[in-house]
């Protein structure tokens, strides 16, 4: 078993704060009441091995979740989560629509029209703030 | 039965020429072989409807597609066209690098392999003109 | 972008009201609520361009629909939509059991389990009538 | 263990034959080499018990299963199969385009891209006769 | 049509109960009030056909089926009753973990976030015992 | 971005050896070509930070991995190794046969087809040798 790098817990969760603010207490109570490891494989993997790398900047890394999300129709509640923390790294509505109406094309009419219940709830979160 | 609109075939082929210059001739028979609105329907639905709107430009659009197909996994054939035609857009090979890694987190090991086999074979292409 | 068809959307919502009666102003809304192009765009290719073409009578087309939908168990909303369209373009309650066993056959038990309890949700509503 | 029906090998066959008058000696041997009891749990589920059920004639079920195997996308040589099958139980060759169209709206167009080739195939191996 | 083999309801509903004592009333009620013949064709073919064949364990079978329900990421509800049926079946929590790691290499994070809520689910249930 | 723990690559190189002698060199060098960080963040996560872990021994987890890629069934390049991989590690062919139709219950019977081929070209392979 690897011995694990120390620092990926919480480079993950650095990296998940800027996704959502309020994420990172409650993402990691829910992990740390599975496993102690959970964290930091899973979120590590994530967020300080992958999406915190240079070459992408977190903005166009969020357009791009959104879209698989959206096409693989698997997992609604974390294709919400990622709308939201679109908005917050500076995707816009307009945006948002666009890959909405992109996911039509590539998963069809069922995958776009999730995609879009999940950007409506993830809209109205933005105005309830 | 749609009235369609006359122009859609042609907007479609436009559109499907900046990705790959030589696509339109080649996809255009493959479909109109198949049947007379294929390419209307299909590539009209897809290219005039969809990805020529504004709102996101087509370099972007072309790297939120590769990272669907490469989630999705049942379309390699068109993963490597929208790879080509992601670095005829303009989309740098560093940047597909990240998109390949970005699919690992959220579609698996095996889809990244797959679509990074892809890769290879569009930077190969790339490199041959 | 393309210069739509002004009549797609009205074509699509007729579709859509033969599918169930109250369907097109509670999806129009929805839609509408979303993005000004969104019926024209998807609904208008779902239904105005492909469900409304000859070739495939309508009562087929929604059979089609559900094995779809029950395969794929990525939208069991719509799914459950297309289960009442189906009792309402003709298709039997004994088609419809005998699409979920088929479902079982290509896509396995649990596809058919969930098709299973949004058919029972279909009856249900009609029974409600 | 089920101490399984003895005559489900030879129904399913049987059915088999129905599809393409090739395919039993074929599929048999193929499973026969895998292990003694899969034409009969495999095949015989498939076909003995749900596909040669009454209350869906066998090529309407062919289109079902055009639908799904073009949808899913995970089976392409099996979609092939299917498709040479639904031709040879009466499906036309106008009712695979449609439903090559109808997969486009429910799983994208990467989805029905790929039952054109499988259809398209088909066609040619129907001429080739 | 099969005329099947009379006991395979019977050993589909003794094999569901050594899942879940509770199990079988309630499926088979479920089932039959959808179609007489639903029990027997899709649980007699998982259970009596399939999962009591020797060659391997119920134990590690059950393990097996939450690996792909959680991979396939299109049925929460029975991957949670797959969950409570390893924990019935001998599998530790420990080894779910695992399983739930695993399913993040193979199918990705969201698709192992998912299953880490199912398997949270079944834990809670057996507390509540 | 990381500063990733140095001896993830040689981790991970280690445990494919262990699930094919070959492997290794083969997979590093394939990876290598394509970026420098890739052997190191995907097989790192995948073989060093999850499946060489304890609580499930390495024949299981070749087990659970056919299982899973078996049911996805889009990625069949890589079922091929894993049931190589699992015959490596201990896992019977009568093991394999029972997951093949164990795939059928819970992803259908095109699954287990492909999965069923997949598992007739490792066994010849393990007869070439």
């Amino acid at each position: 078993m690897s011995d694990v790098h120390p620092s990926r817990r919480n480079e993950a969760l650095a990296l998940l704060a800027r996704l959502e603010p309020e994420a990172p207490a409650k993402v990691a109570r829910n992990l740390d009441d599975f496993h102690a490891d959970a964290v930091e494989i899973l979120l590590g993997f994530a967020f300080s091995d992958v999406i915190s790398r240079d070459g992408i900047d977190l903005r166009t890394r969020e357009m791009l979740t959104v879209a698989m999300l959206g096409a693989m129709g698997t997992a609604q509640g974390q294709l919400e989560f990622h709308l939201r923390a679109a908005l917050n790294t500076g995707v816009t509505r307009e945006e948002i629509v666009e890959i909405v109406l992109q996911v039509a094309v590539y998963a069809g009419i069922p995958a776009a029209m999730n995609a879009m219940s999940a950007a409506k709830a993830a809209f109205r979160a933005q105005d309830a703030r």
